[in-house]
């Protein structure tokens, strides 16, 4: 469909660049799609408009791809970014309501979704994403049958387990976004009450993204210092409420904004583009990120993603970190685990 | 207000800081605030969301201020920005609806506008752009007496008029976003016609930014080639009405965009980060932007800004390219110049 | 040989990485050498490293290979950049005398050559030179079958010739640096001298990158305004010397630096790099580089490389930009291409 | 001396500018220095231009200048940098050998430093290098009596100190370049050995730049994850004489590169513009650098400057991380202390 704009030039445009450009003699018929990077990113709503932006300015893809079932909204947005062509890299954007123009993608990032119609059970609403979902990936595993699939909708972990097992993929190209905004949330909360930098925080919320994620507090260091266990050799004494305070502002963040703004965008756009980075560059971080989570943690009962501090790569998913959680902390995840487990046995996949 | 999110962690984030970090002996008392960059945007709209997420993408300032009148939209905002710090470099990001924040400004970027009522004339609406920025220039010039005024809401050449003259500042530091987007709309039609750079093609549009804009065809090169007389050398023919054809592309852009997704955003994001880096970073780069045109190509009916060639630097704007303009192009200026001019006049400052 | 510095820590290091990272269950075993970027240097002098170092801090490759004769010296830059990795993107860097290191690069630039012996003549060096390339050239077209050839080593037109010819790839996988730098520091002279920003300025110069190059001055533009007919247009006389004498002050550029510092390095480095990113990151960009230019303004002796306006991709050499060149920079070309001709007939390939 | 070039091109370059750019009506005298960033970098050897060039591609100032003894070499530096124009953003570059051009630096880095003579004693080199530093140091804060020094000249630790005696500044104004490559070094070998990304590791070296620096153990983490305490919560056993032999390959590494390569560049030119940016863009990370240590850990003999953890911002050192060392760890800190403060008595400071 919106595959270009010079059409409207007029029939000239092949005639002018033949005048305008002349091959050299001996050239070889180029084929200039070999290697170069592509990313789709399906909803082109503010979620998939934030990641696709932000992944524009990082100049992180030769190609990008945006897929939504609303042509007039995803051609608007097309041009918009088109737009902007003089101040940034060259990159091919191309937009389309028919999956085909995803063929060949390197990472598909799913930010399609279904909103919660008001009085609308939750089940009632993840039945409806299921839907959606089963006309969204296998498309985008019949067009690109290598890719890796990154999962933003919410909720992200069910829905991650769902289009793992839409694709067929194998559990390493399957990821979701997960906890790593929370993560990010978290590190921003105690940068600035330490004021310093949150790149010198390091702190993992890892479970569900939602309301049951799980703050690892022995995992919290500044600069390298592990905060914990230099509060306890300072012999500073702090308050369990106090670190369950912060961790409820975490959890409290996402809600806050929404009822602030009406819906969440610029930090899942960065949080996202983040995680594309170390996928295609091959960066080998470590990021918590959903992952099939069964064998760790005593997490047995099933097929369940969950978000850990895995190491992303060109691969995807290429290891979970060995992180020590205490008893409580691996209960609460194991917990995490059954409700979602619950959950996904109604859903008849 | 916002100033910070720290308040929730408790009492105890100034002794945590001190027992983690220590001062050494001799230190002097750090004025941190020296010689930081501090951008300031007004309005937390989509356009003014999308300027300061791209200046804090390309890290343009060391601090960014958002000033809105509303204040959970603007504590939303904020707050989805921050949640970002980890992904980012340390930037200080703070919202307020009191002007007092913005103290200090190197540059000051105004989006807040009103908009356009089902039924409005258009020069009511402009009056009551004119009466806003009266609440919104005399509190930003004189908290940051020094900054340099960035005008994007629309009308834009007649807004930065009317700052120009509720700032008393010297006519280089007041300056329009102008066509400076609609020559980057101009340069991506032609690289997508030709399949070259965008950032290889220079050409420009001037005037007003509007429907009366005037696209200079004589300036158009790719890679240093001038495209119109390559074609006359090459004794290819081509029709006036052609070259008209793209002009009127580009400038039915911004109302195909709008019809299509109800705004615009990403690209005025793109382009107003690119002249706020010319600007602050002291390029001495040549932007097409609003500037006080009296004086030039016969423009002497009086004062009013028009986009011209300008040469942006650290102080401002630093003079105007002497293009050549066909005897028809400077015309079509003088033209644009007297409808804004009259519009100016009924508007009583 | 130096392939990693971990064997050094011991045989523990899989172990330890295998206890850290688990991997997750079902996952494929991980191809992550799939559409990585590969570049490969050949020679680790000055040159040579000042554009792997250039390249390294721009983050263009995820693999960076460096090739020389000297072990020592090889290993000695390729810790020098490792030690670096906290403070960059995670490239993998390695070194080795053996070709077989380079294998499946997708650019292989060469900077390996001999230096002049004092007293030596230049057709001597240059036998000494195409003897090097014997060795040089054919392992990287048999390691790296599709991979593109950027040529930099002196004289450098001719050896891209002569790379062409022993790799017997297509004529748009070989190309030369040219007068890339040559022009650069035109436009640098240029800018200056006005007190704009260089990438505002558009000049070439083509032809042979040495004495006999040939500065196009009707090229020239500041902002989008020809300079020359603009001076025309301001009826502001120029003398035909003083054009000469920026064009002479680029001809000494080289060797005054050679003879203030001993070499070139840093210029070269930022050219080179600029190439190799448009070249990979599909840019098609147009850039003043070494090119098979027989058909072209009159050129049509034989087999000649010369620089001339060319848009670079991924596909090597996209096209050459029809530039109008004046009867007397043609008719040098022409001289400067009979000139190598004759050089290269000596060359018995 | 070397301020421009553009001298060459005869006196109508001013001429020319004038035609060329036309002042806007109203337009105040541009104050254009006003709040630009300026980095000095005295010495223009390997290191010194490593640094340079790295701080230009990086874009960290508005205003690079170099100082060195030798005109020559100075001049061919500064013209091969300028070269470079069209790659890169504006940056003034300008090279003198009076510090006169140097003043208000926002940074001076200091890189000069005398060569050790054959058979010359420390002690001996040590007095040359104090002696040079008396013609160094007193200038730079004459010129920038606000400057912040940044010393990498070794030993750097003594030379920190000579510094802040020599300058008169407050000690927060003054640091060393210290460990801060050590650091990098050590993080490169872990991570190398782990097969993860080398920014995902924290791990600090402290204590005097050299053979008696002091690895800190218990500091080291990987993601997150505390290693030691993993092993022993995995029940890995661990040789105290592995950990000893990372250590020692890190103090190893700048002789072993010294004796390939001749010295070191390229990772001192990214540790150091690592921490110019930290300083100058006010980002408050933590690094390993050389501070005034007196009142730490027992260091109590006298006013020494050694690595510690420090934070730094656009005050300079804005706090050391109460970071815990074990006894012997904090032994090793006041020995080496003990053996710096040895030789500044000798001195005469």
């Amino acid at each position: 469909m919106h595959k270009s704009t010079s059409g409207s030039l007029g029939p000239s445009g092949l005639d002018l660049t033949q005048a305008f450009f002349k091959p050299i003699s001996g050239a070889a018929s180029p084929s200039s799609t070999k290697r170069h990077t592509k990313i789709s990113v399906i909803g082109a709503g503010n979620v998939g408009m934030a990641i696709a932006q932000t992944i524009l300015t990082q100049d992180l893809a030769d190609e990008l791809v945006l897929v939504d079932a609303k042509p007039e909204k995803l051609r608007g947005e097309m041009l918009d970014l088109q737009h902007a062509a003089a101040f940034l890299p060259r990159t091919k954007i191309i937009a389309d309501v028919d999956y085909a123009v995803t063929v060949g993608s390197d990472l598909c990032i799913v930010t399609a979704g279904a909103r919660q119609i008001p009085g609308e059970s939750r089940l009632n609403l993840l039945h409806r994403n299921v839907a959606l979902y089963r006309n969204v990936i296998p498309p985008l595993a019949k067009y690109s049958p290598d890719t890796i699939l990154l999962i933003v909708s919410n909720p992200v972990d069910i829905l991650t387990y769902v289009a793992w097992k839409l694709s067929g993929f194998p559990s390493n190209r399957v990821v979701g976004s997960g906890t790593n905004l929370d993560s990010s949330r978290f590190r921003f909360l105690i940068a600035d009450h330490l004021d310093v930098n949150a790149q010198d925080v390091q702190a993992y919320i890892v479970g569900e993204h939602g309301d049951s994620s799980v703050a690892l507090w022995s995992s919290i260091s500044v600069g390298g210092v592990p905060v914990l266990s230099f509060l306890d050799k300072q012999e500073i004494a702090y308050e369990k409420e106090t670190l369950e305070s912060i961790h409820k502002v975490v959890i409290d963040s996402a809600y806050e904004v929404i009822s602030l703004k009406g819906y969440t965008s610029w930090a899942i756009g960065y949080s996202v583009a983040a995680l594309a980075w170390s996928i295609l560059r091959d960066q080998r971080k470590i990021h918590p990120v959903s992952v099939l989570a069964k064998g760790f943690y005593g997490v047995d009962g099933g097929d369940v993603f969950l978000s850990l501090p895995a190491q992303l790569g060109r691969g995807g998913v290429l290891g979970v970190t060995n992180v020590h959680l205490t008893d409580e902390e691996a209960q609460r995840l194991r917990d995490s685990a059954n409700t979602i487990l619950e959950q996904q046995s109604q859903l008849g996949l």
